[in-house]
């Protein structure tokens, strides 16, 4: 989420400058914050962006790297730099900011750029890249102000001083024993609020939340969420802490998980990024048009088998259209409700049962009123009360069918693990599709030949 | 978003607890964190939630009711409690807290609660309910850690002890002058890191991101998420300093945004709670359904133009479902694409133009790849290739359509200053039925008969 407004001028005055030369560059890029600049690198190309980056004093530099949106590939920018230029930004930046660019990049680029680095550096992103990327593993930094809980407040204050140096911010502190166990939190607060010759294990909050290394990113964001914090320990099976994830990488989580729902449930690969190019957009919704291409076949098939009856009453055809059209987005629109609440909140067996009860009441509703609109212009218009009935009768029946499967079939890939939003409108319409056809021409052909 | 799982045994336990006596269900509830006993709150009923809230201390009632999620409606439960019970534990809320909680119940409702209490809390609240909710004024809490930008580090100490006494959680230490001027910011850290005779002048960060009370809460949480802020301070047009929205807040806030996307672009209105009942439901879908009943009336008028056409060529009945329905599936995946690339990122018109071109690129390709598979199928299946030539052109028109509507639609309305997810897929599809039947059923009638 970016909110610094670029305006066109922004960009001139930085292109302009670039040719102005660097004394007014570096001049013009003292109006910006780092994560400004990032924003406005999204409108430079390759070779301005490497020329700000090699410009400006390595601490810059790398917050730039490190703020920008991962669709505009810092990865990339990062590899094409002069190698000790990117030794010094891959050392400047946070290791859980390290590691999650560098991990974008192929193999052999990532092993080039780690062997430039110190062993100490190297060894700890090897380490972090071991994490799968979707796990507060993959999310955490193993920088963070730790003290142990026999110190008294006086060395407590001097250790945390001296390890915040090398630290823009911290939040919380962390609590060990000689071994390394987490045993809890303290909050700087507390120390300093603390009387002269109290100690931390005085102070020490123990019951803090915290998480495994394997633990899903989403549930990381749910507890972060949950308790209102500003970060959460990460700690192996032995109890030791091994890092902490921050409230500001699951922000973005959050914002990532919510992009995901949205295309998923619409019928678009979750890899898709919202400003790739063409051939990206294509390989991504090209395979789910074929599916729902099949699927269309399938409801055409039963249009197919009905066609004497289409023959003999050609205003089917049109009323065929509504039905089916209504109940795709009527199920659309329960899809939306059940994908979203299953995300936010875990829902009991009981709660699952009730909300597709609930889908079925809202389309018989649903499907009445709408049925009775259309059996009005049936009567009126076509002066045929039967095919009225008919319609009547197909669309409250596609409704429920729409309020049942928008409901139920997410509920139930939840419940054998897989991803409800995967439960597209692609597949829920092909049940609209197929059931109303059947309704409307299988009770025509019953009642109205 | 919710994260501690509530097992059935939970419920049960804490059910019969209330049942055995209050001795035994304060122990059972001894084991629960405050944001966890909300959580339970949604499968106890009223009666046993307002039993629990009696029987513990305000500290931890209060927080139990500020934690619970907005569909329990925690304000009918803080309303319905003992005058006295309620007037403790608003007192104990946070202000922006009590504010949201009582701006749920209704004017005479919202008068009684404020009537009881002290006149500081009742002026401070009155004062934030005059915010609209969606703003940092509705968002923001007056509470909050201030020094005077003149003061030592030593006395600076002091008064950020004293004022914490009232507060459980601050992040950021805000600076004013004299005159109450918002000055900036500084941390604890370099409070305690400075030198023992620095002044906080030396200290403050004096170019903090800061928002006024009548910035959109949208607009809020881009700016946390941007700067990886805990807090954001909100100052007044004479920049004094009113309060701050923290980064739990702007959580809530980001969640609401993605779901009422979600939502909106399948047709439910924003107002529909996910766990609301039927009557809600269909209070928020029907009126939807019955604009898309009026549009498929429309769509439905081109096929009855066409009825002599499909009298003669019964199978483009079939046909046309086709082509309708990867129409409206492809637009709904441009529509997804789009809508949530605005809410993410402020486009120019220039990327915007570009937006448009590319989703004209996707839907030409995926409209020729999946025409032809449909070319193939008629030529073979009919055994008509003039049927497959139409097919053809209609199915890479019709995705054309869908890519430009899916995607310049939403752009135009966030132009004109409309929310773009009201560019919902039964909007979308409206074209894609429209000019689908038109497409096929017009190049038949030219090109087969």
């Amino acid at each position: 989420m970016q909110s610094f407004e670029i305006d066109k001028s922004d960009v001139f005055k930085v292109k302009n400058a670039i040719l102005a030369g660097d004394e007014t560059l570096k001049i013009v890029l003292e109006e910006y914050h780092a994560s400004e600049i990032a924003i406005l690198f999204e409108r430079l190309d390759k070779s301005e962006q490497r020329h700000i980056i090699n410009l400006l004093p390595t601490e810059i530099a790398s917050e730039i790297i490190s703020e920008m949106d991962e669709e505009s590939h810092p990865e990339n920018l990062l590899f094409e730099l002069h190698p000790d230029k990117r030794t010094e930004i891959v050392e400047e930046l946070d290791y859980d900011d390290a590691t999650d660019i560098i991990s974008q990049l192929e193999d052999h680029e990532q092993k080039e750029i780690l062997e430039d680095l110190t062993e100490d550096h190297a060894s700890e992103i090897r380490n972090l890249l071991t994490y799968n990327e979707k796990t507060a593993g993959g999310l955490m930094n193993t920088e963070l102000i730790c003290v142990n809980i026999n110190l008294t407040k006086k060395d407590a204050i001097d250790e945390i001083i001296r390890q915040s140096e090398e630290m823009e911010e911290f939040y919380t502190i962390y609590v060990v024993d000689d071994d390394e166990v987490f045993k809890g939190i303290v909050s700087l607060k507390d120390i300093i609020k603390a009387k002269h010759n109290a100690k931390i294990t005085e102070l020490v909050k123990i019951d803090a939340v915290y998480v495994h290394p394997d633990t899903d990113q989403e549930e990381v964001a749910n507890l972060i969420s949950q308790y209102n914090l500003t970060s959460i320990p990460v700690i192996d099976q032995h109890q030791k802490l091994l890092g902490r994830v921050t409230f500001d990488d699951v922000i973005d989580v959050m914002e990532a998980e919510s992009t995901e729902d949205i295309l998923k449930i619409s019928g678009v690969s979750e890899d898709e990024e919202l400003s790739g190019n063409w051939v990206e957009a294509v390989k991504s919704r090209l395979p789910w048009l074929i599916i729902n291409l099949g699927t269309a076949f399938l409801a055409s098939s039963v249009v197919r088998y009905f066609d004497p009856t289409i023959k003999l009453i050609p205003s089917l055809a049109a009323y065929m259209t509504i039905i089916a059209g209504m109940g795709g987005n009527a199920a659309t629109q329960a899809l939306a409700v059940t994908v979203r609440r299953i995300s936010l909140y875990d829902l009991t067996d009981k709660q699952a049962y009730r909300t597709v009860l609930k889908e079925f009441t809202v389309g018989l509703i649903n499907g009445a009123a709408n049925g009775l609109i259309v059996f009005i212009f049936a009567f009126f218009f076509d002066g045929n009360p039967m095919l009225g009935l008919v319609i009547f009768l197909a669309m409250t029946g596609n409704l429920v069918i729409a309020g049942i499967t928008g409901a139920g079939i997410p509920l139930i890939l939840k419940r054998v693990g897989i991803d409800p939003a995967i439960a597209s409108s692609i597949i829920i319409t092909t049940f609209t599709d197929v059931f109303g056809f059947l309704l409307i021409l299988g009770l025509a052909s019953k009642l109205l030949l």
